[in-house]
């Protein structure tokens, strides 16, 4: 099977141009089949308050009402999108920009919730891995912005973490697959202040161990469950880490590795 | 060769969601291989007073600057386009939303003009229609707003007709090509205000007699320009008509027929 690398960019990447060059540089060099999937950073929360739509967060996450929905649509899967795939173009990189109801890739629910309704926020169903193949098969990098659709008409806001875990599950029928959560830090940290204290490996029982002890910033627990869902249905390799380090993490030389028993070396 | 239906839809369809959807509904329906390019309508100047962004137009031609550039893309290329590919998938007609730089479909140029500094206006260069043809392989109708790029990173605002008559020029190397403008008026007419004075055909003869005679609206002059290029260059049929009479159009059994030369009948 070929290699087929997914990779995550975070959104204080997103949020900064310069930053984003640099990255969307060393993104177009990785030799191979590649997938981006994007977040969307704080450029929709700004249009939301110009817009004067009221934002609501719980616990982390968006709640997503039609208004907002509106600008997240707009916002991830147009403009952040776009200047994408036309920077990776510029980078000799040919891309397309898609999300959930383009060739159908993401199928995804509305969000049920008794405690809180989180609005037109969307947990996924189905990743279409042929169709994404049929474009990585056409030379294409796919840019993915974070927008699903339920087959009804209704577009849903979906977390890109989570976008980025189903569609490297989906695409391990096909592909021997890297899942990379690239963002502004070194990895998993034990102290979220100081990069010094990189966790280099974490695999289930450490991942409790740490969960247990309060040791990890509460931010990057989803991640790691992600991580380790991903690696139960037929991911090779989960790795998180700073996106300025992008080789060195598709290397394993740097970031950290999630892996799905301990290691028996 | 195949038939392929090139469809441009107007802004006034765009703008109202129940136009839209009946209009999406005849289109789903319409048997073969299809693209549907649409417009912005009012909603990219409604987002860009609502941010307090100034419009400037000349000659109906909007002048996009930075911030109108950041607008129309995440308007047209994110809500309208993907909200559009969403409604097609609940109509069974699985589609595809992309834009100039995705998958390189048309490059283009800053329009150059020494009267007027139409800022990040783009002039169509290339279209890429391998690439196309291999989502329509796909069984995939291809929707594409009205974005292109410059092959250099840089997003371009284009006009969406000029867009269709380009793409169905450069599909016609692949396929029998109709080009039909779809928009809120039965087709060109003698008078605006009267639509019982629809002109049933035009050849380039009675073209230049209605312009030397001032009797069409000054607005149909550039869609009429378009339609007798698309001719030259290979497009099959142009056709002008009602948006909520999409069957009866492909059918020629209304509208206005656009013909390269005067029927010898």
């Amino acid at each position: 099977m070929e290699e087929l690398f997914i990779i995550k960019v975070g959104g204080n990447i997103i949020d900064d141009d310069t930053k984003l060059k640099s990255f969307l540089q060393l993104f177009a060099v990785l030799k191979g089949h590649k997938i981006l999937v994007h977040g969307g950073g704080k450029l929709a929360t700004r249009i939301g308050e110009a817009l004067a739509i009221p934002q609501q967060m719980h616990e982390g996450r968006r709640i997503t009402d039609a208004e907002t929905l509106k600008v997240v649509t707009m916002v991830y899967a147009g403009y952040i999108n776009k200047n994408i795939v036309a920077t990776l173009y510029a980078l000799q990189t040919p891309s397309i920009g898609i999300c959930g109801p383009d060739a159908n890739i993401i199928m995804a629910h509305k969000r049920q919730n008794s405690q809180v309704d989180f609005g037109f926020a969307g947990d996924v169903d189905e990743v279409n891995a042929q169709a994404i193949k049929s474009f990585l098969d056409q030379e294409l990098c796919v840019v993915v912005a974070p927008i699903t659709h339920n087959g009804n008409g209704q577009l849903l806001n979906t977390n890109a973490d989570t976008i980025a875990q189903e569609i490297a599950k989906a695409m391990s029928v096909f592909y021997h697959t890297t899942l990379i959560y690239s963002f502004e830090k070194e990895g998993v940290l034990l102290d979220a202040n100081d990069e010094s204290t990189l966790i280099s490996k974490i695999e289930p029982v450490y991942f409790q161990q740490l969960k247990a002890e309060k040791k990890i910033f509460a931010g990057m627990i989803p991640k790691l469950e992600n991580a380790f869902k991903a690696l139960e249905k037929g991911v090779g390799k989960v790795i998180i880490g700073r996106a300025e380090k992008l080789h060195a993490l598709v290397e394993g030389e740097t970031g950290t590795v999630i892996v799905a028993e301990q290691a028996t070396n």
